[in-house]
């Protein structure tokens, strides 16, 4: 996507341990003109694909998940980084490791949101090592959903987790894919 | 409004502890489709209003304030609850005590987002004993912008939020306010 990449190079900025900051725009302050571009562009990628529901996971999804699910014409259910698990069955639970903050999160998903009928598609603004978008397919093999595909803002492609992704077989679309950044540049894909 | 305390009664359900979930539609799973009309109220509720920012806090207020966002032709930007803070001087910073999970946590948002020329608008989901809106007020009041009001979904006029809001002499809109509950009833204000 052609307007990310010149957004990402106008407004985004490179820290010390591959961070690549678009908070201006993205996922701190969030541009929701220019997020119901990205979501246009959700829609033109998956525009073959049967949607029953988008995933995504708290925090910064959701919002992109909202925008977007106004194009596909249905709701969004989003996981939550559990603090005190309160276990009652009725939960999918996977665990999600976040390399940013060093710790293991359980993330849930109230059982009753996805059944095996829905057909899914996973929303989220960065994808780095796959964590999270793994954990989030995992809660959905677990629902006996159809995983239609995973839609990613930006993807790390320096780092392994689309790789992973793609190589279970799972439509991943990313709208603009880094391969490697510096200090004074930045190369998509 | 109506339409949203129907779906209250008809999908919201009274949990031990005065809790009211409503998960369904407003703050796991997201009725997208009814969120725009909840956004519309508050357009209408803030129509004299010159806003240029909406303010909310993650998580569950992101969805919420993104949507309505697109009635008001601004950007969203939403506070963070810390997990590791980094202060560099470059946030405001405000603590915030969530009975739901016993524990106060650091709230912080990037000072360059809001500014002495921005009129905000506050949204979020719930407001119950008021320690998040009042953070929020906080952070706004910290950066020098004029807050022009606060947009909730859910009030509980149960609990004392809302009076000190409203004492503090900010506009605040309620679309739904909730005066008791119990198992088997539920009475709006």
């Amino acid at each position: 996507m052609e307007a990310l990449k010149e957004r990402i190079l106008k407004d985004g900025t490179v820290k010390p341990g591959g961070v690549l900051k678009v908070d201006s725009f993205l996922n701190h302050q969030m541009d929701i003109s220019f997020i119901n571009e990205i979501g246009k562009e959700f829609k033109r990628r998956f525009a073959d694909n049967h949607i029953t529901k988008i995933l995504t996971i708290e925090a910064s999804g959701i919002g992109i998940a909202c925008i977007a699910a106004q194009y596909f014409g249905v709701d969004v259910v989003f996981a939550k980084k559990a603090k005190s698990i309160n276990l009652d069955g009725e939960m999918y639970c996977t665990k999600i490791e976040s390399f940013t903050h060093k710790k293991v999160y359980d993330v849930i998903l109230a059982k009753r949101f996805l059944s095996p009928e829905d057909h899914v598609l996973i929303i989220d603004d960065f994808l780095a090592n796959g964590c999270a978008l793994l954990g989030l397919i995992d809660i959905v093999q677990k629902s006996g959903a159809t995983i239609e595909g995973a839609g990613i803002v930006i993807e790390k492609g320096f780092q392994d987790g689309g790789q992973k992704v793609r190589d279970l077989g799972i439509h991943l679309e990313s709208l603009a894919i880094v391969d490697s950044m510096s200090d004074d540049s930045l190369t998509f894909r």
